[in-house]
């Protein structure tokens, strides 16, 4: 028997319309009933592995020891693998498929210990038609994991030098520039970008930002509270990332901004005019269609 | 004392923006702090019973053994009745109103054992006004029943075959073609239909299908990754039924169907020319206002 | 070692779309593995405190004993304070910023007993950033109160006269009518007002009620399924104050509420005009651009 877990973590792009995230947690309760099951999230948009990984990966670092249970699998039921890593000396296993999704928060969680294939479907449910890999193949293995089965007897083992890797993009400098991307926009429009504060070290407390046609100056804050109204701010936020942020609204819908856009910073020594001029910079984006 | 359950699954239409999940849950954890609850959607559509009834009859053989308490009660304070069933023996109670919201599940679980109205208040909450059933009602109700009081304390029994029944449409064969209806669409647009893939033994691999204006022609596919790109797959699905599907998109979306709407299915064998023509189909459906 | 506790009811207004609520949850299993949390709402709308102050002063009698969690914090990171406050002679504790989000629900409960500012930051998680509070002030500062740390021990005593109160508009009568406002409407479209039976003593079983440029005559109601078709009803709803509601449809659409507006209520006994032209008032409204 191998170690006993009684925390399972679970982020999905199931929504919560339907009842799927009801009947994998069922089903964990059925076979593993001393454990809670903490739900991240399950609003990941459909099949959005990246913006899936991301959450993970910044969510990793405070879950507690366990089962880690991610799902956002456009390719269930076709010949992508589930597959099951250990992490953190076997403190934690993640479980999902083998797409990308788990392998950021493997790195962050130390990288990958033991892996497996999950392909032993004695551990499975007998599924009536096309799976539901989260009820049929995802929760009964996360409830076996929890009751001290050991890895090595729920799948074959597997290098995990060959599980696909996430992909999460670097920033780029050129000339003086950073070029990097949105990473994340959180439910308060702020823009989380892959840009970090030692990116921009010894620029000085004005950036220059441009977002497709928008181009904006942002000023350094330490917290959203010390935005001034109507400016734009670049703060350090919680992940210790960049991120685009209005005081009490919304970043990305003033500046027309989706996950994966496109964002370049340069340093802003002048006189700031373009700050001044809110009323040409949005007669400018009306004039786009905006 | 009767048997003491640990496990409440729960289902409602009451949404997550009010606090009223939390009040019900907050009522059972008060008077029975040792339960779980499960929740298996609160996003049932305001008042529609069918579709509340028919994510419960999905969802009920993966439940563990205790007490399913399903609220979507168009009817509340009104002169519907409230109650409670046993299934398997006494493994199950379900609670709720008797409008058809748990017959298909009582169903699916074998059929009603002891049935009880809920009639007696001094199982209740005191209610300030016009009564919130889940959480006067409901909730103490089945923290009482998880601590071990017996069904038939809780209320006056009442004949399982006087409670109303659910209505579960059934599909119409009909001069070699098979009328049906979509049963639920998730959310990833999928549309189960109530026509099972026993419906069209002896049928071919591909299936003409007719819902409201449009005509497609659909491939039988083992699962969702199986379907071509631009194709419209017929799926058996997770819970053993047909589904209309795309691959990582909403075929709910692309043949403009409802919870509800009529589809119409027949063997194809002919040339496929419909599927070569989709500019034409969306011509027509651009036409028709949508 | 103070009194431990085993529940935390938890609302916010982070929505459920980003992992903010789940890994919250998993800060406080972490550090106190035995507390079970019940999420009340995390669908207070942004920055929102009145909202949220007014679902959680709604909840607050059915909670069981335990650490309340509230957080709707625009001023996080700024000088706003956070707090915990003793109510109900120990039995439970409310944390949260010291906006006004506490206060009504804190009265409701009894009033404010031993209260401290959050500043003992060893309690604390270190932040990468701008704070997350509810993750590296509140979360741990809740699980250290469930473990059985005294308040004292974790941040200074304040007089809880010096915290900001919370504000709840009260009706006025004026000349025989009485002037209100909608507290809040609910996933069902029901305006509940500030105006409780009381205030209505005396009048008749028809209301006169006037809501922006519409007038309707509204029937008093015991329960919502007692309302006429198409008739407004004034229900006592299930808190005890009167709520404008339809049967089976939105009050709110109907009438175009939305929280915080107007509502006058003057008693009716002349003949029944108004609710006889449902035309003439949707014309009306049409003509209003709604």
């Amino acid at each position: 028997m191998g170690r006993r877990f009684d925390t399972v973590s679970f982020l999905t792009d199931y929504g919560t319309i339907d009842e799927f995230v009801g009947v994998v947690k069922a089903v964990i309760r059925d076979l593993a009933p001393h454990v809670a099951v903490i739900d991240l999230t399950h609003h990941i948009a459909p099949y959005d592995v990246r913006a899936g990984s991301l959450a993970l990966a910044r969510s990793v670092s405070y879950l507690p020891s366990g089962v880690v249970l991610a799902v956002v699998d456009p390719g269930v039921g076709g010949n992508r693998r589930a597959i099951a890593i250990e992490v953190a000396d076997g403190d934690g296993v993640m479980v999902g498929p083998d797409n990308g999704l788990l392998a950021p928060a493997v790195a962050m969680a130390g990288g990958a210990g033991r892996a497996v294939v999950l392909d032993h479907p004695e551990f499975h449910l007998p599924a009536p038609g096309a799976t539901f890999a989260g009820r049929d193949v995802f929760a009964p293995v996360v409830a076996h994991l929890c009751n001290g089965i050991d890895l090595y007897e729920l799948g074959t083992p597997v290098d995990p030098d060959e599980l696909l890797p996430g992909v999460v993009p670097l920033p780029r400098e050129h000339e003086g520039t950073m070029c990097g991307e949105v990473l994340w926009i959180d439910h308060f429009g702020n823009c989380q970008l892959n840009v970090g504060p030692d990116d921009l070290q010894g620029w000085g407390a004005r950036v220059q930002v441009i977002a497709g046609d928008v181009t904006r100056i942002a000023a350094l804050a330490d917290h959203f509270a010390g935005i001034a109204p109507g400016s734009i701010g670049l703060v350090v936020d919680s992940y210790g990332m960049l991120s685009l942020a209005l005081d009490r609204r919304s970043a990305a819908e003033e500046l027309g901004l989706a996950a994966g856009d496109q964002v370049t910073l340069s340093p802003f020594d002048g006189v700031d005019q373009v700050v001044a001029s809110p009323v040409t910079l949005r007669t400018g984006r009306a004039l786009d269609g905006r």
